[in-house]
């Protein structure tokens, strides 16, 4: 992985276009996708050559690209404690820099077999557009005063459970296994993806900011459609105090710990914390059930069941 | 062409990523790529299927998502008397529906003949790349007063040089050319490109503003370093003109006007115009050069002197 990570590609010229992808890369990411792959690859074969691992790296340089111009879009100052790269450097370092991280990944994906080469793109083609279509729904959010849970897990489906669904399932593909097996680990992936950012939604409100790598309360400082904020809606409107939780939604930069105080203390009253406690649960018992369904073995489901359980689990 | 542009793909969901794609693709561009990509093709084989057309369309697709962020890097308000996307919509718009536009760039490419793929890919790949570092280099070279002639072709050899070069070979490999036509279509492309480019620069000052597209003088508002820039500093330089020259240049926005009145003048004065019009000669010399090195016979090479002759005489 981390040789795939420091390929000749970074130390390519001009400087002012590769440093900037050298940085976001050395980050210290959890580098989940190519793990999610690899591991899945594991599954069915133990025959890890370069034409494996860098398929797996594409998919790594995919989604930190994808950071990069999300960190844009959303205004994000910081990421994982350190500044985003048009913070660091400028906007259009970021715009371009991204664009070339998004055809470096190409560029690793077609260093996988060659005759799983057609299938591969086309599975991570469909993956890239779905991701582009779930960041514009969730920026199509920010319009909308009232989403449905179905639209923000529609939403979270493209954004964020494609990538690691495609993560998945291209390692089982990668490794030869049937079809039946290929969707089940999509499946897997997918399910995987929506407990995960369930889970990102409730640590940036109820987690612990030190190593979350980015301050407590965001997500309600902008009123972003979090799985909390969603389920609250929802919730407040059935108990009769939407007009109540709109007026905290309503509040300004200038209230903003108040803020996050006190929609923090909504979602508690509202039952919400507990509900995506639940849905977490639920999401990843559905990824379970995927990989049963599927016809994995006992061995192979308990191993990516650790996979995804240390992601519910984890603190960042 | 049409029919490929046209595909069902720019009616996806949302409307509010896909309608921006339709938007700057329906704008009305010469489909210049594509349409070198067809008439190299040409050249070697009447054999065409979709399989022939949706690669050169990915060019065009491509070509285009550099223009949406390009248009966002330069703010530029207009693109073929036409407002941009990040004017017509708003910045992240123009960054998200660019991102999708190169995604689906690879798609087309994708549905080339099976047996050209891996070829294809790393041409293109390789060229997308080429168009990220020449488009970081005119970005760089914003920040250096003084630019030789030779980092700006190298600049726009890969700004705008490597895209018609990878159209041209491309039409070459998918119809089966061998190796030295398919590098004698490159070196083609790659000069008619440089003979493009300085033909636009040349026109930015002495064309006409209504078949330009654009107000006339652009670039020398905004000390843009183009062939015209770069070759008057050297004369300046050599004549003894420098300092008269760089006041020119250090007027600022309010004397719009009058400095792109000046600095025309100063090109004239200093036989910038001329030099340009006889580099734009040399350069398509070499582009036909290049053809008849690499073996194609007289009516072939006949076929692509006129394509690329219609791209210097054209008024915009």
């Amino acid at each position: 992985m981390n040789k795939g990570l420091m390929a000749l590609d970074l130390k390519g010229e001009p400087q002012t276009l590769y440093e900037p992808i050298g940085y976001i890369l050395g980050l210290g990411g959890k580098h989940l996708r190519p793990k999610l792959c690899l591991t899945a690859f594991g599954l069915f074969s133990d025959d890890v050559t370069d034409e494996i691992v860098y398929p797996a790296v594409a998919l790594e340089v995919f989604h930190e690209f994808t950071l990069v111009h999300d960190d844009i879009m959303d205004r994000s100052d910081t990421r994982r404690n350190q500044p985003t790269v048009h913070v660091k450097w400028d906007e259009n370092t970021a715009i371009l820099s991204g664009d070339a991280m998004s055809i470096l990944a190409y560029r690793y994906l077609a260093l996988c077999p060659a005759d799983k080469r057609q299938e591969v793109f086309k599975l991570f083609t469909d993956t890239a557009m779905g991701v582009c279509e779930g960041q514009r729904k969730d920026m199509d959010f920010e319009e909308q005063p009232f989403v449905t849970m179905d639209e923000y897990l529609d939403m979270v489906g493209q954004k964020t459970g494609v990538l690691l669904a495609c993560s998945a399932a291209m390692g089982a593909l990668l490794a030869g296994a049937d079809e039946e097996k290929v969707k089940a680990l999509y499946d897997f992936g997918y399910n995987t993806g929506l407990a995960f950012q369930i889970t990102d939604d409730f640590l940036d409100t109820f987690g612990d900011p030190v190593t979350f790598g980015k301050p407590i309360g965001g997500d309600i400082a902008l009123n972003k459609k979090s799985w909390l904020l969603v389920e609250a809606l929802h919730r407040a409107k059935a108990a009769g105090r939407y007009a109540e939780f709109a007026a905290l939604l309503a509040l300004g930069e200038d209230k903003r710990q108040e803020k996050i105080e006190a929609v923090t203390g909504m979602y508690i009253d509202l039952g919400v914390k507990e509900a995506a406690e639940d849905a977490i649960l639920e999401c990843h018992a559905k990824a379970v059930e995927a990989l049963e369904k599927g016809g994995l073995d006992e061995a192979q489901v308990q191993c990516m069941k650790e996979f995804a359980e240390a992601l519910i689990h984890r603190e960042r």
